[in-house]
């Protein structure tokens, strides 16, 4: 049997979808203490606590940390340089730091540039969970039940902090893997971020057109799923394609490839290899579905 | 109060989801007597006569449509010329034809060509509905409620043709509305045939690379979401793309240039085009999901 896992302070900043669920699945767990919720909105902030995803509110980064023992930065990755610069000077030399970012290689260059001392004590996350909603109002608490969280840790990251973190998730019931952090960035530009642009792009196209009211009344479950993914947090989003953005135009490349193939047999008529296009991916999603995981 | 209908004998050529559903629903209405299902192959049509989606299995349409007073052409509509001229010759002249097809330029033109004298009663219908599943077994009585069916008659139907098939599809649950046959075709065009070519072309994407098993085993609901359709019917959505190949084209060329757009900014840095693009089109998202029908 492991030893019970209980963090005294734990403090999200960003109390988002992502950072909302960690605090909650963990105070369901009874896994911590007191959290501490750090935010620029307010009311984002008045819902966390009236949620109870939080204890505490506040807006100031530097205060909240400096008697913590485990950090969150559940912000866009995006935002992640300006906070990690903001807490560094006043984490205290125990506590451990992680993030919820759905890239990796761009935050860890921005923790070993402004965490400094600290850096060792940071272990890259993501948890591969989510839905099309945002806010703190989304949070829950069991949002990461059976689902993946990747640990990207470095040569210099501790043990104790990595087995803070891997206990942490677990707590929340995800499964912890663990992934070189470029692995990771490849292999998240092709499963998310592509899929990702590909929804906000198709909406587009059809909300630029002047019949897109019509076109929208006339559209059924299909376009529905294709584009759930298209209602997920814009700032989000924008920072993921700009912070993988190698990786997202290299998956990007393979699938322009694919859709001109595509073309090229409407256009020509080709029926075989439209018809060997499209049961080769039938066949492959339903392998997919049935099969087993990583 | 409106008549109630009564079919006598339906003829349902081509038993898959819509043949099958469209059965199915005018027997739960008992607004038809008997269920003649035709197809090529007898594992499928066994499996219909033991749901009870069919009374009557044969591979002989030629045979079925002699005493037939409503026939549905449920077949993909690649099928649809060559089902059309070996029954032709056959139908008897009071039979009231419509059929499944999602596009309707090329089956009218079909019709015109080898349905003869029977055209007049031939009604062009689109019902909007299906799941990514095919066959008889997927049939279901509630396929149809409260979903769109759309008519395109022409100027040469009979009123008594039109009255039948709307009155039947409504028996189905659905609500019936009428189009101009190409405008039709460009609408969905965008909004379904687009989205079919974009999920098969994700999922290859996907599938063609040495890493796809890793790949799939580190995705998540919204890849799964975004590439639902890919499950529907190659053969269906091969036949699909080449009939309404030009208006398909447009979709296409209107998408990749998006794509480009979204390219450009990720390529450029532009933080600012990317996130106004993926704001907008979450917005006309949700505009369009708290939206009214047309």
């Amino acid at each position: 049997m492991r030893a019970k896992l209980k963090i005294g302070k734990l403090v999200v900043i960003g109390v988002g979808l992502i950072g909302g669920s960690f605090a909650l699945a963990l105070k369901k767990a009874k896994a911590v203490r007191h959290v501490v919720g750090v935010g620029r909105g307010r009311k984002n902030l008045a819902t966390a606590l009236r949620m109870r995803v939080i204890d505490e509110a506040t807006t100031e980064a530097a205060r909240a940390v400096r008697d913590a023992d485990l950090v969150l930065l559940g912000t866009p990755v995006g935002q992640m340089a300006e906070v990690m610069a903001e807490i560094a000077p006043h984490l205290p030399s125990h506590a451990v730091i992680t993030d919820g970012g759905s890239t990796k290689e761009d935050v860890i260059a921005h923790a070993r540039r402004f965490l400094g001392e600290h850096y060792a004590r940071f272990i890259p996350a993501h948890p591969v969970a989510g839905t099309e909603k945002s806010g703190a109002a989304a949070a829950r608490a069991d949002l990461y039940r059976d689902r993946t969280v990747i640990l990207t840790p470095q040569a210099e990251s501790t043990a104790r902090a990595l087995r803070l973190v891997r206990a942490a998730w677990r707590r929340c019931g995800a499964r912890v893997l663990q992934l070189d952090a470029r692995e990771h960035d490849g292999i998240f530009a092709a499963v998310s971020h592509l899929p990702h642009v590909i929804a906000f792009a198709l909406v587009n196209t059809l909300a630029r057109r002047a019949d897109a009211r019509r076109l929208f009344g006339f559209s059924g479950g299909g376009l529905r799923d294709t584009v759930r993914i298209a209602g997920s947090s814009p700032e989000m989003w924008r920072d993921i394609c700009l912070a993988n953005r190698e990786a997202l135009l290299a998956a990007l490349d393979g699938y322009e490839a694919e859709l001109e193939r595509v073309r090229a047999a409407i256009e020509s008529g080709d029926g075989a290899a439209l018809g060997e296009m499209f049961e080769g991916a039938r066949a492959a999603r339903s392998k997919w579905l049935s099969g087993t995981r990583p």
